[in-house]
C-alpha cells in the first residue's frame, strides 16, 4: 500500500470549477503547459466557454495584466448561439510577459430586465418587478460607490434609477422604460452588477516586438552580391562591401530583413562541389553550412567575405536603411572545425575511435560532422550561448536556425529561454520541414517564427484549408513566415507557372499572411531546376551566382517592381499586419482563389476600418472568369452593402456587393488586391 | 512595478520538455486538469505524439500504477504513418485512482539493427557495425544484470549476442542474421535497450465499478406497479409491496438497474393534475418530482407507497434478483415541503417576503420552490450529503440526479466527492439535456453517467456521427446511458415507427453502448403522444398506469421477450461491454446502418476473439436490400477473410466476406445482430 499511500500525495487535479463554470479558454497551449504567443501590434482573440445553470444572464471578462502591470478588463461578447462561447479582442501593445485570466458572473441586472420586460408588459408581478429592481439599483450603487475604480457613468445611472425606482410617482412602465434606456445599458453592460464572481486559473502569453510577427524577409548569399568574372573569366567572389550595395535595392523593394546564409569559414576537406557533387574543384567555394575551418567556426567571419569589422560597418548600413539582419544558426561541423580537435566530446566517436559524419544509411555526407548533444549538454549550451551572444554584440537580433529538427527539441527550449533572459528582442526562425508534431513543439519551446507546408500547397483547396489551420488552430504557438521557395526548395508549380506563377505566389505569401520571404533570383524567375528534383540547377548552396542586377531592372521578367508594391501595400495596410484575420470566400471557379483581411475601426490606428480582399488565379496559364460570393459579414458588411473597391496593383476601381464578375488575365496581372475606398449609400 | 514583480511569483509554465519530447497524451481531460474516467474491466486505449530530432529509432511506453500500488509497464505500438502517435491499451481491473506517465526513450538496438542490416548488406563499414553492435549488447546486457527486474529472456539473449559479436568466430551476415531473430527482436522490443529515457508529467484515471460503466436501466413508477382498479372503478395506487411482484419480471428480462423516479411524499399545493393540467382534482396523484409535504421531504418515504421498512424490503427483494436500485436525486420542493418552513434561507425570497417559486417568464411553476444554493452553501450541502447518505444506508447505490444542469457545477463536483469519499462504488447518473458544454462539465466534475441526445438522433448520418463522438471524442469524461426515451421525452420516430421502429431504437442503444436504459411500457410499444407535443399522452408523470402485464405477456405486440433477448447476449458477449470499440461499415442504402465491437482474445475472459456485427434498417416501413461493406481490419481480420455468422435474434447461419448482401424486412425483424461463429479457411 505503500504507493497507493504516494498516490495521496501525489498533485491529483482537485481545483474546483468557478461558480460559473469557465471553461475551454484561449488563447492558451496545451491546456496553459505552454506560453502562447503574441506580438506587439497583434489584436489577440480571448474566447472561453462561460455557462450557468438555470436561465439566468450570466457574462465573462477578460482581465489582462500588461508586462509593466497594467490591468485592462474587458466584457465578453457571446458566439454563436448554443455554443456557450464568449469572445473579445484586446490589441497588445508591450513586450513582455502579460498573464490573464477570465471571470465569469451573474448579470442581475440583466437578469432583472429580462424578466421585468416580459412581465411588466404582460401585468404580472408588476409590483414585485419594480420592487426588486430598486433592490438591484440600491444594491449596485452602493457597491460601485464602495469601489474607487467603477466608472462614474455607472453611478450617475445608478443613482437616477435608484431616485426614481424609490420615490414611487413614476408608473411601472415609465420605470421600464428608464431602465430600458440604451446608454443604461451600455454602461451596465461594461460595469455590469455581478454576483457570484469566479474566476480561471491564470495564462500566459509571451508577447515579442512586432518584427517577431510582421516582416517581409530577402535572402541572399553574400558571395554572390557584387561576385562579377575577372579578366581572364575567372569568377570573383562578392563580399560584405560589395554586398553593401545591394542593400538599398533590398530596402527599396520594402523588405524587413535580410537574412544572410551562414558567412563563417567553409569546411575543406569532403567540400562539395556545383550542384552537390562530391568532388570539389580547388576553385569550388562550397556550402556555406559545411561550418568551419582552420581559419574558425561559428564566431569567425570567413575571410573571403571580409573581416569583423566589414560585418558590423555592413550589419550597421543595413540597419541604416531600416533593414535588419538574420544570421544562419548551422548546428554542425566541417571535419576541419576547430571544435573537432578542441571539444571531441561534442561529436560522437565510433566503436573505431572515428567521428562520426552524418549518414543516412547508405548515403554517407563526409562533409558533416554533426553535433552530440548528449555527451556535453552543458558545455555545447555554453558554447552555442557564447556564439549567439557573440553575434548579438555585434547587432544581429534575428536568426534563422537551420534544420533544428535534427537537434534535441530540449536544447531549443533551454538555449531559446537563455538567451531571452538578456535579450528579449531576439527571434529565431525554425527551418524545420518535417512531421507536424516536431514543427509545433518547436513552437511551443520558443522559437518564434517557422518555415511552413506553404511551398507545398498549391491548389485552392489545400490553401484554403493550410492557410485557415494556420491562422487558427496553430496560431497560438506556431507562427508561420511563409515563402514561395529557398535555395533548397523549387516547386513543380513555380518550375512551371512561368512569370505569372512566380507573381501568384509571391502575393499569396505577402497577403495570406504577416511574415513571408524570399530568395534573391525569384524576382528574376530563376526557375529551371536540376532534373528530377524539387531543387535549382546550378543551385546557389554550393557555387556563387553571378547577376547583373542592373540590367536586370530593365528587364520585363523581372517583378521586383511587383514585390517592391506587395510590401508597399502590406506596409500601408495595418489588416495585413494581423494573421488571425483571414477569411475565405466563394467563387464558382476551382482556380480562383478569394481571400479577405479586415482590421476593425476600433483596433485601427487611424480610426477607419481597414479592408482588403484578394483574388488571386492559381492557374498561371489561362485567362479565369467567375463570379465571386463575398461572405459579407466578414467584412464587416451588411448583405446588401454596395462599395467601391480600388486595384492596388493596377489602380483600377470597381463597384462590389455581395456577388461580383471577375475576370484574371495571368498575362496581365493574375491577381487581384483590392482595397475597399468607399461604402456606397 | 509592483504588479510586474508579482508576474514573477506566478506559475508561468516552465517545465522542460523530454529529451524525446511527449505530447498530447491520453487518457487526459483538459491537459490534465480533470481526471479521466475509467471502469472495472474497461480496456483503456493510452495514447501520446513521441518523437525525435534526427533518424534514429525511439520508443514509448506506458508506466500505470494501480490503486494498490501495482505498476504495469507496456510498450506502445506506432500508429499511422507521419502521426508520430504511439498506441497500446491496458484492461484495468482495480477499482481506484490510477496513476500514469508515459516513457520516452531512444530504442539503441533498433536504431543498430536497422543501419547494420543496410550497411552489412551494402558491404559499407561492416567491421565498424559489428563492433558497435559487441559495444551495445554489451552495455545491454551489464545494464540488464545490474536491473533485478529486468526479464531473464532479455539476459539469456543478450548473452548469447556478447559472446558471439565478441568471439569473432562467425561472419558479419551470420552475426547480423543473430541478431535479426524474431525472438531476439520480441525480447528487446518488450525490454528494450534504452537511453535518453525521459517522462511525462504524471496524469490520473479513476476506476469505478464495472456498474458506472456497464449495465442496462429499467424504469418504473412504483405507484403503477400492481396498481389496479376497485370495484367502484377507483384506482387503487400500487405500492412497494405490489411492485415487488414485478421485480422478477425486470430481472428476468436482464436488466441490472431499477431506477424509481422519487418515493418521497408529493406536495398537495399547486399539485399538478393529469396531462400537467394546472388544477389537480382530490384524487390526483400529482408529479413524484414535486417533493415534499407534511409527510416529509426527501429523507422520507410517501407514506401512499409503504413504509421506510417496505422500501429497504423491496431494496434486498431487487438485489436478491440481481438488480440494483438507482433512486432519483431531484434537489427542489414542493411549496409544503419540510425545508421551506425549517430553513427558507434555502430558497429564494423576493421582495415581497413571499418565496420564489420555478418560472421562465411568463411562465409560472407554482408547485416548485427551486432551491437557491448561494444563500447557504454549506448548509445545503450537508442536507444533501445527509439525504443521499440515508438512502445509502438503505442500500441505494445509485443516483438517477433530476436536472442537474439547473443547480450550480460546483455543488456537484463537491458533493460527488464528498460522497465518494466514505463510498466509491456509489454512480450518479446526469439527467441534464441542455447545451453541450454544460453536459460535458458535469461529466468532468463527477457524474458517472450521462444522459444523451441519443433519443433525437435517429438517421444513419446522425447515429455514426454521434456515437463516434460518444465513443471517442468525449468518452474520456462523459460516459453515456443511451435512453431511446423517457417519460418525458417520446420522439417522432417512435411515435411514427411502430413495433419495428421500438425495436430499432432499443437494440442500437443496446448493442452500441455499454449502458443503456427504458422505460416500463416501452417494451408494450406505449407510443401514443400529447398532440403537438415529443411526450406521451396522459403521462405517467401526473398520473397513475395500470399495466397488466400478465395479458402483455401474450400480446404479440410486446417487444419484452425481444428486449430480453438483447440483454441476454449483452451479458455473453464482452465485446459489447466496451464503449471505445465501435466501427462502422459502409453499405449502400441510406437507412442501414452497420457497426461492429470486436474485442481481441488478448482481453477476452476465455482467450476467444469476441465479434459482434449490427445491420440494422433504420427504415421501420420498407424492406431494404443493400451491399454491406466490411472494413475487415476493423475486426481484426485479412481483406479475404471469410468467415460463418449467426444471427443471434434469429439464429441463423450466413456466410460473409469483405462484401456481403443484406435484406432486413421491419416487419420481421429489422435488426440483424451478428456473432462472428466460425472463421473458414
Amino acid at each position: 500500500m505503500s504507493s497507493a499511500n504516494k498516490h495521496a500525495f501525489e498533485a491529483k487535479p482537485a481545483r474546483l470549477v468557478a461558480r460559473i463554470p469557465i471553461a475551454d479558454i484561449h488563447p492558451s497551449v496545451d491546456g496553459g503547459k505552454f506560453v502562447a504567443k503574441g506580438f506587439v501590434g497583434e489584436i489577440m482573440p480571448f474566447s472561453a466557454q462561460v455557462f450557468r445553470e438555470g436561465h439566468d444572464s450570466c457574462g465573462a471578462e477578460i482581465v489582462l495584466t500588461s508586462p509593466s502591470g497594467a490591468t485592462t478588463r474587458l466584457r465578453m461578447r457571446q458566439g454563436a448561439p448554443g455554443s456557450d462561447r464568449w469572445h473579445n479582442e484586446i490589441l497588445l501593445t508591450e513586450q513582455g510577459l502579460y498573464a490573464f485570466e477570465i471571470e465569469s458572473f451573474a448579470d442581475d441586472f440583466q437578469t432583472w430586465h429580462h424578466n421585468a420586460e416580459i412581465k411588466i408588459k404582460a401585468g404580472i408581478d408588476v409590483q414585485l418587478m419594480i420592487a426588486e429592481g430598486a433592490v438591484l439599483f440600491d444594491r449596485g450603487l452602493k457597491e460601485a460607490q464602495a469601489d474607487s475604480t467603477k466608472s462614474d457613468s455607472k453611478k450617475k445611472h445608478l443613482q437616477v434609477l435608484v431616485d426614481a425606482f424609490s420615490a414611487g410617482k413614476a408608473s411601472p412602465e415609465e420605470l421600464l422604460a428608464m431602465a430600458s434606456d440604451k446608454s443604461v445599458h451600455a454602461t451596465l453592460w461594461h460595469n455590469p452588477i455581478k454576483s457570484l464572481v469566479g474566476s480561471s486559473e491564470k495564462y500566459f502569453i509571451e508577447v515579442e516586438r512586432k518584427l517577431a510577427g510582421v516582416g517581409a524577409w530577402y535572402e541572399f548569399f553574400v558571395r554572390s552580391e557584387g561576385a562579377k568574372l575577372d579578366k581572364a573569366g575567372e569568377i570573383v567572389s562578392g563580399n560584405f562591401k560589395t554586398a553593401t550595395k545591394r542593400l538599398a535595392a533590398v530596402a527599396d523593394m520594402g523588405f524587413d530583413v535580410l537574412y544572410l546564409p551562414p558567412v563563417h569559414p567553409i569546411g575543406i576537406a569532403f567540400r562539395k562541389g556545383p550542384n552537390n557533387s562530391l568532388n570539389a574543384g580547388p576553385k569550388d567555394v562550397g556550402s556555406p553550412w559545411a561550418i568551419g575551418n582552420s581559419a574558425g567556426g561559428h564566431d569567425t567571419i570567413n575571410p573571403e567575405l571580409g573581416t569583423q569589422k566589414d560585418f558590423e560597418a555592413f550589419v550597421k548600413a543595413a540597419n541604416k536603411l531600416g533593414l535588419e539582419i538574420a544570421m544562419d544558426l548551422a548546428l554542425q561541423a566541417a571535419p576541419d572545425h576547430p571544435w573537432v580537435k578542441e571539444h571531441p566530446e561534442w561529436f560522437t566517436t565510433r566503436a573505431d575511435g572515428s567521428i562520426a559524419y552524418a549518414e543516412n544509411p547508405p548515403k554517407k555526407y563526409q562533409d558533416i560532422y554533426p553535433i552530440n548533444f548528449d555527451n556535453d549538454p552543458a558545455g555545447i549550451e555554453a558554447e552555442v550561448l557564447r556564439v549567439v551572444r557573440h553575434w548579438i554584440s555585434c547587432g544581429v537580433r534575428i536568426f534563422r536556425v537551420d534544420n533544428p529538427h535534427t537537434k534535441p527539441v530540449v536544447f531549443w527550449q533551454t538555449l531559446i529561454a537563455k538567451a531571452r533572459e538578456t535579450n528579449p528582442e531576439i527571434v529565431f526562425l525554425a527551418e524545420a520541414f518535417t512531421r507536424p508534431a516536431m514543427m509545433h513543439e518547436l513552437g511551443k519551446v520558443g522559437f518564434q517564427q517557422s518555415y511552413t507546408y506553404f511551398a507545398w500547397r498549391n491548389s485552392k483547396p489545400e490553401l484554403e484549408s493550410y492557410l485557415l489551420e494556420l491562422a487558427y488552430s496553430s496560431a497560438e504557438f506556431f507562427r508561420p513566415n511563409l515563402w514561395p521557395s529557398t535555395p533548397d526548395i523549387l516547386t513543380e508549380y513555380l518550375q512551371n507557372g512561368g512569370k505569372a506563377g512566380s507573381k501568384i505566389r509571391a502575393a499569396i505569401a505577402a497577403m495570406a499572411a504577416p511574415l513571408w520571404g524570399m530568395y534573391a533570383g525569384y524576382e528574376l524567375i530563376e526557375t529551371v531546376p536540376r532534373p528530377g528534383v524539387e531543387e535549382h540547377i546550378d543551385s546557389e548552396k554550393y557555387e556563387i551566382k553571378i547577376r547583373d542586377w542592373a540590367a536586370a531592372e530593365k528587364d520585363v521578367t523581372s517583378i521586383a517592381t511587383y514585390i517592391g508594391k506587395l510590401n508597399q501595400i502590406r506596409k500601408t495596410h495595418q489588416a495585413l499586419g494581423q494573421l488571425r484575420n483571414i477569411e475565405f470566400h466563394r467563387t464558382d471557379d476551382e482556380s480562383v482563389l478569394a481571400f479577405s483581411k479586415w482590421l476593425p475601426a476600433q483596433h485601427s490606428a487611424d480610426d477607419l476600418d481597414d479592408r482588403i480582399i484578394v483574388i488571386a488565379n492559381l492557374d498561371p496559364h489561362r485567362t479565369r472568369e467567375t463570379t465571386l460570393h463575398l461572405r459579407m459579414d466578414a467584412l464587416g458588411f451588411a448583405w446588401n452593402t454596395k462599395f467601391a473597391v480600388k486595384d492596388l496593383i493596377s489602380g483600377n476601381v470597381f463597384d462590389f456587393s455581395e456577388h461580383n464578375f471577375v475576370r484574371l488575365d495571368p498575362s496581365l496581372e493574375p491577381v487581384h488586391i483590392l482595397q475597399v475606398v468607399k461604402i456606397h449609400d
